[in-house]
């Protein structure tokens, strides 16, 4: 029987192309991280559903893909939940594993469970993918890879620092040149909750300030107002929303605004010190820039706040983000872990050097040169060089059939190959090999020697 | 509430020795599989369960992952299956998806998928994660990694000659040598099963063949008679026990046994194209070596068969395999697609190389130098440092924390790095740096220019 082939929504096949254009995005990231002194681990693809649900709050328990239990499932399912179909508790019992939602849990789980091997401060990085039951859409698919860098067992801000470098250093290896590092601090944002008295309506009050890019101001205070924070607070507010010059001008506007919260000061004093040293060590081609708006996920962070978005002129949103999460470990047992760490989008990064074309030509490159088969006796004597070319590294291949020539060109033109080497009984007597250039069609004769010399 | 962590059972975290040590692997079987002109696809994780389910057996469908659907799953049931409680049943209302079970099929998949965008014949490569609900065992896992090559659409024999020399190449490139690449045809055992008599048994005669390195001859007869195959046959096959000599000399025993049978002379034809081909052209470390008794999952195998086992002194048993299935995308309607292709056992070829200690010592090296931190001051110094090592690629980092001299240097002993980095005042007025050898304990005092020499 035949089935008329598909793949799940919001999942991809990737094809060589695409493979290639990915893995140099990883292998760019990858060696910047080890340059860093990250370490790379790597997690099941699955957990126990106890180690995730929970985690990400009910939207997040919703969007977990839960792996039915092999065998007779249903052998022992609790009765009243099978009677009345209640998919959610029925869930517990027909499904003991989870597929990965993040790499944050899975690490802190590592971390809990490897702690008697791990030399803190442990600096890991981990670059696999995630599965989320997410409505598919443009740019948003069930599928997708995350790559993470954490540090984990310290508080030193020397971490944040060389966070900013990481980002500054992985973009300038892209070739993205001109990204914006954004950094607040959750102490601010609590902070100015506190100076305006709505420190019990922290999350509202974050939530408001992180749309003032989208809706603007006077939606920003409509929104505030409508969650019951009061019209005095907002009138404190008011410097906030025309915070002007540079990173040290808006630290000192800051400064003013938050002069009665210790919190707010202690904020302060940790952007302080990341961008003094930053200013100090000089970035390659990225720019480091404060945001009091930004919050991203408000109730993970308890420190810096990170997130990177694409060179002016691209509309891409966010290609990175992070933060410092005073008690990563909690969940799982272990108190007193503080970690910091930052994510990179790989999926919006590579729109991103796609649309700039950024990504090197021979990135894509696949084979260097085809063999054209022109029967046994030029086949084998084609192979032999063709050995000799693999162990230089000499990306090559023989046609596999004696198809007409005509049928063996179309293939090397198909695949966009730069040159194909024609054998003959001519080429055999001279033990020669005539190397054609696809685009010109110029042909040259050659010495086994000068092949290996023309490609190395 | 703390949860004492854990993973489910048949997965695997990997540590960052490990994941370091099977990159190693992954990588020098990418180089190779690109040398010889494959090219990388990858697939999604999960699949539709139609695409996967009645494709690898009874057995097979058993042990393949199901994903539950998302949301309220059991709205639409069958009502006879969810009152009788029919798990088999009810699996195919409440999961549409299963998580991949090898490379193949969805590589088959995939080709039909996509057949007027690829051009044939298609060389690729895959290296992903695969999932079976088997009972975990000593190196038998429920999640693991296939690394498969295959060509598809040609019938040409140059492609088994290629993979014989690509086992070879990345063997060799892995430091392992001697290798038996072990080579049999279909064919072969379809002569010999007509020969006998017992084409109708042909599965049953093969599994039985299959045994006799492990069981020994009496017991291979006696399943055999007990499969109903006559004494008379069994009789024919007495050559086939003592086959000897060489793959010449073996062929032309084959060659006596198989003289009546039309198919059993193609099978050896074939065989003897490739050693010719591969006498020819030499093969670096591996041996090429007849195995008439190999079968591998035969229903699949239409030519060759070929499976490699690892040195003499190492009990591992096979660390690849694979063989030519001339039907390779019918189950998804595209007809006429002959593949052929090779797999690597990643478990086993880690275990061996651990095994014999061939894993170079500069995999699990992670980190170059640390830098001794005794202050925000001799930290910035540090730090400066430390970006002019990093933008020459030399991996290094500073200790976050202004912690006792003595846990440093116990942090950088026990992550077991060579060295490490001094500043103090004195370091600072001079502009130099400290380099500290660990083992030997011996300092020396270098310029940052020196200090990068040291290490590039």
């Amino acid at each position: 029987m035949a089935q008329k082939p598909s793949i799940p929504k919001g999942t991809r096949d990737f094809s060589p192309s695409e493979v290639a254009k990915r893995n140099y995005i990883f292998s760019t990231i990858r060696s910047q991280f080890e340059t860093y002194g990250f370490q790379p681990i790597e997690t099941p693809s699955f957990e126990n559903s106890e180690t995730l649900m929970g985690k990400y709050g009910d939207e997040g328990d919703r969007l977990i893909f839960k792996i039915l239990n092999s065998g007779d499932y249903l052998k022992k399912v609790d009765e009243a939940a099978y009677q009345t179909k209640d998919s959610t508790k029925l869930a517990v019992d027909i499904s003991e594993k989870a597929l990965r939602y993040d790499l944050t849990v899975p690490f802190a789980r590592y971390v809990v469970q490897h702690q008697n091997e791990i030399e803190f401060p442990f600096k890991r990085y981990q670059m696999q993918p995630v599965w989320r039951a997410d409505r598919p859409q443009k740019g948003r698919f069930r599928e997708f890879y995350q790559c993470d860098a954490d540090v984990v067992g310290s508080d030193s801000l020397w971490q944040e620092v060389e966070f900013v470098q990481l980002y500054d250093a992985v973009f300038t290896a892209l070739s993205l040149e001109g990204v914006t590092i954004k950094i607040n601090n959750r102490k601010i944002l609590s902070g100015i909750a506190e100076v305006i008295g709505a420190s019990d309506k922290l999350i509202d009050f974050t939530v408001a300030l992180d749309k003032l890019d989208k809706i603007g101001e006077e939606k920003v205070k409509e929104e505030m107002i409508g969650k019951g924070i009061s019209h005095e607070g907002i009138e404190k507010l008011q410097p906030l929303f025309s915070l002007s010059g540079d990173f040290g001008a808006q630290i000192s506007q800051l400064q003013d605004i938050l002069s009665t919260s210790e919190e707010g000061k202690k904020g302060i004093e940790e952007l302080q010190f990341i961008e003094k040293a930053i200013a100090e060590l000089g970035l390659k081609t990225a720019q480091l820039q404060l945001d009091v708006t930004l919050a991203r996920g408000l109730n993970y962070y308890t420190g810096a706040i990170f997130e990177v978005v694409a060179p002016k002129g691209v509309q891409m949103g966010s290609i990175g983000g992070g933060g410092r999460y005073d008690d990563l470990t909690g969940i799982f047992g272990l108190k007193n872990m503080s970690g910091v760490g930052i994510s990179f989008g790989l999926d919006r990064i590579y729109l991103v050097l796609e649309e700039l074309g950024l990504f090197p030509e021979t990135v894509t490159k696949t084979l260097d040169v085809l063999f054209i088969n022109f029967g046994t006796d030029e086949a084998l004597y084609a192979m032999k060089a063709i050995k000799a070319l693999r162990e230089q590294g000499i990306h090559s291949e023989l046609y596999p059939d004696t198809a007409k020539m005509g049928k063996q060109m179309k293939h090397a033109d198909k695949r966009g190959l730069p040159y194909v080497v024609l054998v003959g009984e001519k080429e055999m007597e001279q033990q020669t090999f005539t190397l054609k250039h696809m685009k010109s069609g110029e042909q040259v004769s050659l010495t086994l020697t000068e092949l290996i010399a023309k490609f190395k």
